[in-house]
């Protein structure tokens, strides 16, 4: 069953971040914010991005939350303001 | 009936995203990460939230996104990594 996956993150170095939004392009999820990526994924999918997700941090200080989203839920989702698309930041998509 | 609310945002303004943090404080959710907040919340709660959060924002730039997770998707989430505390966060905390 593909689910909405919605991954957040927060990591303060560069190389890192930009190693954990690659895992999520990778995976087929698009930006929603500067550390937000969401998309639709199987269950078996998502253990395997949790999986590069783990790798892509390492050892590196950060912390990044993988929540899964059903669509009953999924419809309650409320976004306030327009999309802020900053420099590294290309390619950000409102699903 | 409470359900897990999920609050993520993108704003650069240093007060207007305080602002935002206040707010989410306010509703009684938790600070997750740098700019996630979580907490439980019926819908009319959560519809305040929101209300709060648009008034919040105002038209500044910014983006902010309210979540609602079910227990059965909540169970599902993935925590990689240490929360990281910055300065002006204080009180991160991991629910």
């Amino acid at each position: 069953m593909v689910l909405k996956t919605l991954v957040i993150y927060d990591i303060t170095d560069d190389n890192v971040r930009l190693r954990v939004s690659e895992v999520c392009k990778d995976f087929g999820l698009c930006r929603i914010q500067k550390s937000a990526f969401l998309g639709d994924l199987t269950s078996s999918r998502r253990k395997e991005l949790v999986a590069a997700l783990r790798k892509a941090l390492g050892s590196n200080k950060g912390n990044i939350q993988v929540f899964v989203i059903c669509e009953a839920d999924f419809v309650l989702r409320v976004v306030i303001g327009e999309a802020t698309v900053e420099e590294e930041e290309e390619g950000i998509i409102i699903v």
